[in-house]
């Protein structure tokens, strides 16, 4: 039988697990300090559930099946609509906005390329039901701050911000067809990845002006508030800029202006966003984007829910955790044991026992030889484990003859002059429990 | 579209995912002070790892299907098949004893009944690599004081244990033929759900004497060591009967001693347990089994794996989850805001950010009213949405006019007194994270 894993889907051994363990925690604390809460929905949903929401082309990237019911059902390939069927299910008696949280995996059957995964965990924080740019600022600030919370600077990752409704009040001024309006945005979605003259002439063909499609292509990349005013003086287009102004404004309030760079390019494909999106990059422009979202204020509606205006992001696991090791970053707290309690004699296991029971009650994390070894043999056992201090029992009961520290970091003070398991237990029961985590 | 997630699946809304993590969080706890580490494996894997351990009649309740490449797969029905076979892929290179833990979401497709659910979560916990009891004791060990870390105590929750060596051994000591032990056993196992004559009639139809019936049922149940040493003076039984009250004894050093009860009727079905075997009962017995667990010495072998001595427990959060429910003891923290800042006027909301970003670098949890509401509306909010204190900005920068409690919770001392916020802020940040998860 086959050792390894299905393609595209990874084990989790202990060390991998540690380092995804370090993302969901700076996940949920983020999200703590911004008072979103955390909820979860199935894995397994109605294949109606994506096909309403993306068309039946979504069917062939999907882990979708018939169950032994005879329903046709689909493990996730994103939240959104899990969330917009429960917000729907209970819109009424929900408390607006809803400020939610949750940490899906996610599958996706993708044409095997090298490396690429079927399956990744994505943090998904959403806003429903305030249509104002304090919640858009509210947002992008939360995803920012978790860039912050693992160590990333400004230096680091950039936050790419742009509006739908702006971009589409300035394809109007510059003389485009409502109709046409998503076809430009494919266009200018496009638009770092393709070459230029190709990207101007898919717009001249659409209907703009040589001279127009130019224009917009000088503002297409960083750009400012303050040169869109002095580039577009049309009524429709300042209008959508007081409210970036304010988005931005909020932003430097939040204390994150320093990552955000508006850029029109930022659309999010076709897909169904409505207002303000935006993509956290890292700054070298390596990597996939780390993160995406924005508005989309029409989606609960379509979905057959209550019509609510919404806003969300999703972070995957994925290139953050590239992006980490990269900037060596990626450096989770060791999970093995604290402690390991030893005895010069194999017939004084049930001291140890007692030790580690009360030094586990004291909320110590430990480890003893399950069979009878030497004490050079535990103590080489201990340090295999990785274990913190190698705790030798003496010969009164409860006594402790040493405790040596395993590990090159150095010891919370105290700890090696106890002389009894009382003692450590004591020092172990006084200190916070951030540091036992 | 329906609002109602699959049949068998449950919605976790923000209450009932703090009911869970309560429980996540105690099971982590637990397997930390253990110095049990953390894996995870994929929920979808090749079907064959499931029939190669349980046989083709399996399939019948897994959600398997085809995939998109023809291969044939399954959500997972449980974690031990993946265990061995990411421990099977490391055998050599991984330290002995293997001490690791997972908490999986299992699927399987059960015919519904009446609140019967398709899917669950498992606390996982095994040790592999070790053959003595200590193993068995300190796992054991680590279930129980999961009860204990949870509120439940011995007069609520027993752990019932039983060896599948020792019943082997009076088995045979009592006339029952080699090769009818496993028929011996199914009886065994349903001796309690089943009337006492048909078990009686089922073992005389398998060979033994009414009399020896009769003793055997006079120790199912809760019997002790030294009854059993008492009534099967066989040299194979008194051997087993060494290792179960050495077992007996390391269970009390590790300090759970009162929690366990010697019960042959304890068989986990037919099963591939090799030696001690154990379930945690709610002590009314009216529920289901909280936890069961065991020896599976040969399983890793026949898996393909390396042969490696093995013992584990699978815990779930449903059964577990209705007992403390029943118990009162479902009382996850609150995971709304602590400080909700506000200000009279509206055109102050920029200050309100600057304190809220402040109060959260702090490491506070903050909230908002992201819309222009009088002062009055956003108390309202701030109450509707449970925060913990409603922070009113004073007239000078960072001033705090007023703070006030809004729960019924007293405060940690000063947090009411403070004028400024940066004064609440070295608050906060002086006190201990695990007041601030």
């Amino acid at each position: 039988m086959s050792k390894a894993a299905l393609p595209g889907f990874r084990d989790f051994y202990p060390a991998e697990f540690a380092e995804r363990a370090l993302i969901f925690r700076a996940w949920r604390e983020v999200a703590r300090r911004y008072a979103f809460v955390e909820y979860d929905g199935p894995p397994l949903e109605p294949l109606e559930l994506y096909t309403k929401k993306s068309g039946d082309e979504i069917v062939g990237q999907l882990y979708n099946f018939t169950d032994k019911g005879g329903r046709e059902i689909s493990l996730r390939p994103e939240m959104t609509p899990s969330l917009a069927r429960m917000v729907g299910a209970r819109a009424n008696a929900l408390r607006k906005p809803v400020r939610w949280f949750s940490i899906p995996q996610l599958f996706r059957y993708e044409r095997q390329q090298r490396g690429r995964l079927r399956e990744h965990f994505q943090l998904n924080v959403d806003i429903i039901g305030e249509a104002d740019v304090t919640a858009d600022a509210e947002l992008l600030a939360a995803a920012i701050d978790i860039m912050a919370e693992l160590g990333l600077g400004p230096a680091d990752v950039r936050a790419r911000v742009s509006d739908r409704r702006l971009l589409h009040a300035i394809l109007l001024s510059l003389g485009a067809a409502e109709e046409q309006v998503n076809a430009y945005y494919g266009v200018i979605d496009k638009f770092e990845r393709q070459p230029r003259e190709l990207s101007h002439e898919k717009m001249t063909s659409l209907g703009m002006s040589d001279a127009n499609v130019a224009r917009l292509f000088t503002h297409l990349g960083p750009t400012s508030v303050q040169s869109l005013r002095e580039s577009f003086p049309d009524a429709a287009v300042l209008e959508q800029l007081d409210g970036i102004a304010r988005y931005l404004g909020y932003l430097d309030r939040l204390g994150v202006g320093e990552w955000v760079v508006l850029d029109l390019t930022i659309v999010r494909g076709l897909a169904y966003y409505t207002g303000i999106v935006f993509e956290l990059f890292d700054a070298k422009g390596e990597l996939r984007a780390i993160c995406g979202g924005g508005r989309y204020d029409n989606l609960l509606g379509a979905l057959g829910g209550q019509d609510l205006p919404a806003l969300g992001f999703g972070m995957g696991d994925v290139v953050l955790g590239e992006l980490l090791r990269e900037r060596g970053l990626m450096t989770p707290p060791s999970h093995t044991a604290e402690f390991w309690v030893a005895a010069e004699n194999a017939e004084r296991l049930p001291e140890v026992m007692e030790a580690a029971r009360a030094l586990r009650d004291a909320g110590g994390s430990v480890e003893y030889a399950l069979r009878s070894q030497q004490l050079q043999k535990q103590k080489k056992a201990a340090q295999s484990a990785g274990a913190g201090y190698f705790v030798t029992l003496g010969e009164g009961p409860g006594s402790i003859a040493s405790i040596q520290s395993l590990t090159a970091a150095s010891a919370p003070s105290g700890i090696e002059s106890a002389t009894t398991i009382d003692a450590l237990c004591q020092l172990l029961a006084s200190r916070t429990s951030s540091e036992s985590d």
